[in-house]
């Protein structure tokens, strides 16, 4: 039921036709379409930047010209070609608030952009590769006049890298990726019970015991923060703490709240191990690793996590239930918040500033803290009205697999807010959470893109940026621009499907596959108990959010049941034959491959759901009605049909309620 | 001509029956199947090691393990699972003779691996992985007694990576596959014209002026020597010497024979710079400099080059003419020889031995050098024959994008030869070098796979390994294979014609694709001028040699023609009616897109001359005959029909002539 009304809401927004022009994402604050066009010289393209900048960048312009000359296939020489003018005013500084503004115009002859500092000068070489076009002559940049800036100023991705370790590389490019959607905060999560990812050089025995030597060295971190800084994106460090601490107690057992030894964490939830707050030894080593880590991470703020202490140890520990009533403390949440002034007075001391899950808030915490609300907007609301900065991320958690219109429909500040302008200003911006239990380095790209665009533009463009139906088409082009920019979400999954296939020829396996999402939220772990050692390497791991066969296929149903266009309906069932025939083309290779074999009710239920929707589609297309016994016949077998098989489910049978539906309502009339 | 006759001998040779079975690249050297399955269980697999070894064995069982999981999606515990054992009599050193023989047996219960060193292990590991198999009740290794040792211990694959830098990432999944395939040098060309790819912390100016900043650190070569060695590979450093010279120059012009400044080569082809033998300068920077590569490069081999020095400098240079009257020097190869002669004496005291391109020998060098071959068969026995060790590598030169077979005809020591036992034992391998004109990060994978799998089985199998259409089928398989160990030769390919293409289905463009090949040898030079900032994006760029459809269509062809299979030619009817119509499904793509106009008449030749071919066959196959006037006529319209267009052509208008000269024959007869 749910479902179905998330599918009116999709098809009900209205087309934004000025929007619809734009293959951009995020949207920019104005643009004005000019009837000019610069075309792209095969003798190339070179920058002049004037006026007071950092050297990032001339590494951006270089970045710049690469993809488009990759683009194109246009050799640019350097000192060649026509001019892209850049004026910036003043170096920028990768740090929070920093001006991102920039001005973008394109004609015939020219192309300048001026921008405060050069951190708005790269977003607007963003916006100017994606405008790259092509006619039967050749390429060429669409005149227009753009004025831009971030509706706010937090746009953040999240990546633990505990729960399955990704390698500097992956990292890199997925700074890549974010700089192409505008997103500016990386924060990587960096300790977890599965694994403790940074190398330590005061205590090694945290990485080196905690980590299964998959673990970013000092010489990594660098080199991470380095290319992001490139990109003008902030990386914030997070060390969850006092739970999620697991692999800190393998090499140092002394820091939990119970004796005796510890393993690297396999499993996934919430585990017992915590650290002991009543001891001085504790903020003793927190105090010199943390000045450690104070030293390797140039940005003001350090997440130290705080979510999710089930409290287990604390309650069977004699000695801290007695220093909690030597204290007077009279909880676990008291207790936590003493841990967390603790930590707030040596991030201070170490001219840092502390951010936590939503859990740390406490009044007798400084207001230059920031709450991250992950359990719900109220605490974000909460925070604001207090006076305390927050950013949100409850609703944008790209792991539980939802589609991106529920993640773009998820505004941090809505029109109906009842905050004050003061408030307001409290609400900087929000973070899209990749947590990896069911995440590996092969399969994060396809996780992450280009859903995560969805939600750099709504953290960027102004509210309400555009209609959905309309964010999924430019969502599309995104994603091939983001594919040239360096991630490997369609890559990659046709690799992981050859691999499964033990063959080269997968169209027909990849049709099936571009039709099936994985079960959204915590619906995968019911299936089977996972852990580190999966190699997620199913077909369910090959399957996205956002099906793209069936994301094409809901932009034309939406254009046919506005317009009853005879074309778009003979498309559509061309779709549903191709997809009713599937089954017969794979139907060996399933039966006779034991990774495959999972998925044979898949695929007979895709045939299946084509069929019926194809029937549905006909009906209504030549303006028959249905009966009462009908319907009821064809909702029971459509409840059959969406079932989840091999952890996926094919979200085609919500069409097929939305035709009924219309049907039933014909024959009601 | 040339290739007609070629066509015809890869079609001529028998089917060896029982190498067929195997899915082994190479095969090894002797293979006893036994009747018998090793069931591979759910609930895992581990490793249990006897015996003295080094510890790279561990890291070898967990890529083993990693990548046997990701095929099978069966998560491997540590601890838990059937056995597989593994004994070891002593160490491996990373070095040229070292043992590298195994035993592998294979039953019901059992996996047992004997190995003399850790290296012959790591081989029997790489054999076992690609005996994986799967029938409807799951994955297994099929029971088997192998005894397997390799034919030539110097098995290498050159990089260049000056023409276009490789990441370090790529040299390491390309010794990843190198591992697989039981190559065991990694020889890195690492100066050149166009770049200076190493650092050196005693004369920075040589990379920081010479590399355009893209260049390897000594950390990360450190790194890449380390992760080598694990796969129980040799790295061999190449500095190419006097000539090819010119990047050196850019931050030290004082080297040169000739005054100036220098800047880095943009341009490909052979070049006037020279070092300057006469002058002490050139020995004292050279003694410093290989002091320090000899440090960072524990192999005993250092590579010199010394190819392609035109002489130009040294005979414009009065000093330097001065300089061989005085020293009695008649001609530049004697100068050169002088020179090589001052290095050789740096690289004793420095406990390396010289190798250098062929036209390094003199007889004044002593017997440990090794001359690499390259220009002819001729001067490698004349090397021997002399005295000398050496390698060959003419007739493995990959960049120039000639079919696998022709490589795996070429044999260091075939049956013929008329060398003396001592004399052999002077062959020490082979090596294939990939030149990088034309090839950078993103086609680098698929200029090296699968070919290079042929060379490698050259080199280790015993000598003739196998027929030649089993070859190409057990090819195609190893291509799946090394995929998974995690290079990109068919992921990259798809991802750079979403990017021409502009979008996602793109199924009709790779159609063409995989039935054309880049034109061979130098040719795609005469076309137009590359250089070092061509993007190597075209259509030209995704295809490959052994174009993948046309391998397949050819070795259902020699069946069909062996056997007149009713099945087999109406899978070839299909296979040339797809290619007829591919034309109609990509002519608007090709049209309206300014990256794909260039190959209109590849796609109209594709399709005429699968019509053309296809009728020919269904006279072949009718039993008709032909006529004079006929074959004039359709040998005309077959040499229209194979001349180049974008630098690439169609190979099937030889298998149009093979059908046609076989209906002549009929006729004749």
């Amino acid at each position: 039921m749910f479902k179905i009304i998330l599918l009116a809401g999709f098809l009900s927004f209205f087309v934004n036709a000025h929007a619809q022009e734009w293959q951009l994402m995020p949207l920019p604050k104005t643009i004005e379409p000019l009837k000019e066009q610069f075309r792209i010289p095969t003798d190339g393209i070179r920058f002049e930047i004037t006026g007071d900048y950092h050297q990032r960048i001339n590494d951006n312009t270089q970045w710049f010209l690469k993809r488009l000359s990759k683009k194109t296939s246009i050799p640019f020489l350097p000192g060649k070609g026509k001019v892209i003018n850049i004026h910036i005013n003043k170096p920028g500084e990768v740090k929070l608030k920093e001006n991102e503004s920039y001005q973008l115009t394109i004609n015939n002859q020219h192309i300048s952009i001026h921008a405060e500092t050069d951190l708005g000068a790269i977003h607007a070489l963003e916006t100017l590769i994606q405008l790259t076009t092509f006619d039967t002559e050749g390429y060429y940049f669409p005149g227009v006049k753009i004025m831009d800036e971030p509706r706010f100023p937090w746009r953040g991705l999240m990546l633990d890298v505990c729960r399955h370790f990704l390698p500097v590389e992956v990292v890199k490019r997925n700074i890549d990726a974010m700089s192409a959607v505008k997103l500016n905060v990386l924060h990587l999560h960096l300790t977890e019970d599965q694994g403790f990812r940074i190398e330590s050089k005061k205590f090694p025995q945290l990485h080196e015991e905690g980590s299964n030597g998959e673990y970013f060295t000092q010489e990594e971190m660098k080199e991470i923060i380095h290319h992001a800084n490139i990109r003008g994106i902030r990386v914030m460090p997070e060390f969850d703490m006092p739970g999620h601490t697991t692999s800190w107690m393998v090499g140092m057992p002394e820091l939990a709240s119970a004796p005796g030894t510890y393993e690297i964490e396999k499993y996934f939830g919430v585990f017992d191990p915590t650290m002991d707050p009543s001891q001085e030894f504790t903020y003793q080593l927190l105090g010199e690793f943390l000045h450690e880590m104070a030293q390797l991470f140039p940005d003001e703020y350090i997440h130290i996590g705080g979510d999710e202490n089930n409290g287990k140890q604390w309650n069977n520990n004699e000695k801290i239930q007695t220093f909690m009533q030597q204290k007077g403390l009279t909880s676990n949440h008291e207790l936590q918040a003493y841990f967390n002034k603790k930590l707030q007075k040596i991030l201070t001391k170490n001219n840092k500033k502390m951010m936590g899950w939503d859990e740390i808030y406490d009044p007798d915490l400084p207001k230059n803290i920031v709450i991250h609300s992950w359990r719900g907007y109220n605490y974000m609301y909460q925070a604001a009205k207090r006076g305390y900065q927050s950013i949100l991320s409850n609703g944008y958690y790209i792991d539980l697999s939802h589609n991106a219109i529920n993640h773009y429909r998820v505004d941090p500040l809505p029109d109906t807010t009842t905050l004050t302008d003061a408030e307001q200003k409290k609400i900087l911006g929000g973070e899209a959470p990749i947590w990896t239990e069911l995440v590996n380095a092969e399969n994060v790209d396809s996780r992450i893109w280009p859903r995560t665009a969805a939600i750099a533009e709504r953290l960027w463009s102004p509210n309400p940026p555009s209609s959905e139906v309309e964010m999924y088409k430019r969502l599309q082009k995104i994603s091939l621009h983001l594919e040239i920019c360096g991630v490997r979400h369609l890559a990659n999954r046709e690799l992981m499907m050859r691999r499964i296939a033990g063959k080269d020829n997968i169209a027909n396996l990849m049709k099936l596959a571009n039709a099936a999402e994985p079960l959204e939220g915590y619906r995968r772990h019911s299936s089977q108990r996972y852990t580190t050692y999966h190699p997620l390497s199913r077909f369910v791991d090959i399957a996205v959010p956002d099906a793209p066969d069936i994301i094409t296929f809901r932009i034309l149903l939406k254009e046919y049941l506005k317009n009853q266009s005879e074309d778009i309906y003979d498309t559509l069932q061309t779709t549903f034959l191709n997809w009713k025939n599937n089954h017969s083309l794979i139907k060996n290779d399933i039966k006779n491959n034991p990774g495959l074999q999972e998925i044979e009710n898949l695929s007979i239920n895709l045939s299946k759901l084509a069929s019926i929707t194809l029937k549905l589609l006909e009906r209504y297309h030549n303006g028959n009605t249905i009966n009462r016994a009908e319907v009821t016949n064809i909702s029971d077998q459509l409840t059959e049909l969406e079932k989840p098989v091999a952890e996926m489910e094919i979200p085609l049978a919500e069409d097929a309620k939305l035709i009924l539906s219309l049907l039933n309502n014909n024959t009601l009339e």
